[in-house]
């Protein structure tokens, strides 16, 4: 029910997954009546799919400590629930991004081991293949063991969304030597240095002019850095494309070089569409659910979903846990905080 | 003596805000005999400038700490020696970032008031004019008071280079609602809110994605987010424009539209050439010291000398104590501070 042109783009979107990926099911979650009527437009999808009525919604300004009451009732909170009882592998949504995080938090809970989940996303890059970035906004404040976490899970995603091996693995800095940045920062980086048997290449510090070299596959960082640096690179390619239509604009002769260069200018625009990106997820969790754009179209739709399908095939949980429990430094950290724990799981 | 291209470059950035402001008078600070050889090159220049030799040099790796034991011998230290005798009115350095950052404090100590300097740039935006934003990474971690005094600077510097009488100035943040960010975010922004009498409009937060928008004059941030967002927003120009080359260079058709585009192009090029923002302050101190950066042409030398003779000539400093002098809440909060004092102004 959620995204800015609601139920309509969702199925479409749904309808274009089921098209893709033959083997997907789906519980469509919301309004009854509406999903019937809207389903109507697309008989491919309304054969696979089950419909699970919520009454209620959760709106885009209501508050997470007010939407966590309304679990029971709202699409949000049934839907988390389905992956829950497992009658779902994975749930996506495109409503209020708070409201989600603390919804799947409350009932899904962390995995084991996990000190809180981190949202993460797939990014374009210069390099032949994207970039995972976490975390994009879910933590605003971030320890060590935070960091080091968030590395982690970023690798294992990074292994099942793109395929690599041993995913090259940095921390956001203000600087490359060893002494630049926070000491959470740095005192992550030297934890991480040990991680040599794990399925990752810890590389050291990336700065943000480096973030979309296609040099590093998973770029680790807070969620205040990491949803500034986000939305900076989402506001840059917006400021850089605006100047450039400005540009075209500005002369008749400039109109016509964009007329016979458009095949150009629409392969940029394609590259930087943020539907063939979308679909965050929310990393650490005991199921899986992402996050689409509020305004995604129906490709982007799709594309959240594909990736919600991927990281179920393909048992994200287990690789995290697994990762962590290969990584001795790791685990001697996280004994240490054990003995002497701290105020609370926030 | 600093910058990739050492003193050539220096020299011919010199010679052209001679030719730009023609009252203009240079102390030139290095290696005497190379400095009169590079002078022959430029006789406008020679004739309006002193020379101050100095024996030694910071290099780009020198760490800040074994800078300072040599600020007697080295152009850097000379230089910024000048301004606190009074010699010169603003030191102009392409040198070492940390290293300047450090013997400009340590030489030119904080302004009364103030507790820690910051590194402030014009950048571009999609507005009539470029905005401010600080603090660039001169301050790692930042507190409530810490982020009041930079939007107080802030606003101060947009007032002198951009001829603005109220600088609209926002807290950079994950959100634009109350509740979002930190604490020490949500204090700073607390605070600001009754700076209602000061020569600026605090209009809360702005997020990555409006930075460039040209809706804010003054963008606010401690340095570790503003390192961030300032090198983010340099990578994502860069690869914006590199894929568009590749766009470009795709096929034939797309060759030819380059060509017939070329003013559009160059146009582009010209709004986001770095040289013509060229210039970072240290605002805050007893006195005026600009950073070149150390890729930047004559031109952008000359813009950086323009910043600096701007910030001298419009006496910065008692604009910014005049300011924080009629800043009631922000004077309660020292008085407190100053009651029950932190560890060490470090």
């Amino acid at each position: 029910m959620g995204g800015d042109e609601g139920l309509a783009v969702m199925l479409a979107g749904a309808a274009l997954a089921r098209s893709r990926w033959p083997g997907l099911t789906f519980l469509l979650v919301g309004d009854e009546t509406a999903i019937r009527a809207g389903l109507l437009k697309h008989p491919n999808l309304a054969t696979v799919s089950e419909i699970a009525h919520a009454p209620d919604v959760i709106g885009g300004s209501d508050k997470p400590a007010q939407a966590i009451r309304r679990a029971k009732t709202t699409s949000m909170g049934i839907a988390i629930d389905a992956v829950k009882t497992g009658k779902a592998g994975a749930a996506v949504s495109a409503g209020n991004t708070g409201a989600l995080m603390a919804m799947a938090k409350l009932s899904l809970r962390t995995m084991p081991g996990i000190d809180r989940p981190a949202l993460a996303a797939l990014l374009p890059s210069l390099g032949s293949n994207d970039h995972v970035m976490l975390d994009l906004g879910a933590n605003t404040e971030c320890d060590t063991r935070n960091l080091v976490e968030f590395a982690v899970m970023g690798a294992a995603y990074a292994r099942i969304a793109m395929g690599l091996e041993r995913p090259r693995v940095r921390l956001l800095n203000i600087g490359t030597e060893d002494l630049k940045g926070t000491d959470e920062v740095r005192a992550a980086a030297a934890l991480l240095r040990q991680a040599t048997d794990l399925q990752m290449a810890f590389e050291g510090f990336v700065e943000g002019d480096k973030i979309s070299t296609g040099d590093t596959d998973v770029v680790v960082t807070d969620g205040f850095s990491g949803n500034i640096a986000l939305k900076t690179i989402e506001g840059t390619a917006r400021f850089v494309t605006d100047l450039l239509k400005r540009s075209f604009r500005s002369s008749f002769r400039s109109k016509m070089g964009f007329l016979i260069s458009r095949p150009a200018t629409e392969l940029l625009r394609t590259h930087l569409d943020p539907n063939n990106h979308n679909g965050a997820v929310f990393l650490g969790l005991n199921g899986v659910v992402v996050k689409s754009h509020g305004s995604a179209s129906d490709k982007g739709v799709a594309n959240a979903i594909g990736v919600a399908a991927k990281l179920v095939s393909n048992d994200i949980t287990r690789r995290i846990t697994d990762d962590l429990a290969h990584f001795t430094a790791y685990r001697a950290l996280t004994a240490a905080n054990a003995a002497a724990p701290k105020a609370a799981n926030e």
